[in-house]
């Protein structure tokens, strides 16, 4: 319908969303504009500033509205131990343990050869050139890092991508280790899922 | 995290959106910052457009940029009918099938005690003023509406709906339908739930 440009235009927008399709875009554009037209002014807002103000930490690559994150410029915490993640909410999982005082590193995606993504794409030059970046006023020869725990997810493309870190950094002198595989607290043996089990035999300690 | 302020706020303003969670929103937030900027710009445009452009049509109260949309405006149609449907989604399905000529009422929701939406709140006033006002030119007691077709869904709260409209429309001398309840084209009985069998059953020509 030509006459409804507008209402056209912002379904066709609504789809770029991610998970988001032709009927779940009719569908937010008519819930906006029939009883949250105030929701769809605040969220043009929210995405207007959004897209000005937030930009990559320049040490650990994630979300910041800063040139360096809060994480990253908190002095008490470990600069020796970098933990590389995929994305920001990986991040946040790991910060709510309370169990890590380290930086990190976050890719923002991970290897996936079938969705064309290569080591170009999630910036692990990057990630290498931090790993060896001396600590400040310290001899050049001495990296700050001294051990980079990979916290990929488990999955085929988080493992790949923990890999061809692991590779590229052996004989580098940085300690590279694994967030442990095994079986997760609270659950039955009967429930768990046999690979894992074998892994936590092998792990076991 | 009250250093990344606006991509809170962006995640908020996200989670407006129907069927949109705390996780689906973080998910959207990420992707448009890191993969669609452009996309975020033009969603933020389109929502602004639109809020600023849509109005809902003065005749039939369906969304339009004019004050009569362009179904209403269309001569050719005959306004002697008025489908009433739930929502433009619906309206526009009608329209798919080819099948009717007449021009249409949208009340832009149905009656749902349980969610607190009553006659007010989808405008049923508007509909029985519009069904009542008289043919331009004509004598003030000549209506042009001579039927009124029901096409609310077939749902709990769209049964309810039709239900009252045609409760309140008794002996104004309009004829009031509702779409025949019956087998769907292409289905095996077998598979077609027992309300759907009696009902065309009882509708059986």
């Amino acid at each position: 319908m030509a006459e409804n440009q507008s209402l056209d235009l912002l379904v066709q927008a609504l789809r770029r969303l991610p998970g988001v399709g032709v009927k779940s875009a009719q569908r937010m554009a008519f819930h906006l504009l029939q009883h949250d037209r105030p929701g769809a002014l605040q969220l043009a807002k929210a995405l207007q500033l959004a897209t000005e103000q937030v930009q990559h930490c320049v040490l650990c690559h994630t979300f910041t509205e800063h040139d360096i994150c809060t994480t990253c410029s908190d002095a008490r915490r470990d600069r020796s131990q970098l933990c590389v993640v995929e994305n920001p909410a990986d991040q946040a999982a790991m910060e709510r343990t309370g169990a890590y005082k380290g930086l990190y590193f976050v890719l923002m995606g991970k290897l996936s050869p079938l969705d064309d993504v290569g080591p170009h794409d999630i910036g692990l030059q990057k990630l290498f050139d931090r790993i060896r970046a001396p600590a400040q006023g310290a001899d050049d020869a001495v990296p700050e890092v001294k051990e980079v725990i990979l916290a990929t997810n488990f999955t085929a493309e988080g493992e790949t991508t923990a890999h061809v870190i692991a590779q590229a950094l052996k004989g580098s002198g940085v300690q590279v280790t694994r967030l442990a595989r095994g079986v997760p607290v609270g659950s039955e043996l009967e429930y768990v899922d046999l690979g894992t089990i074998a892994h936590a035999l092998v792990d076991r300690r």
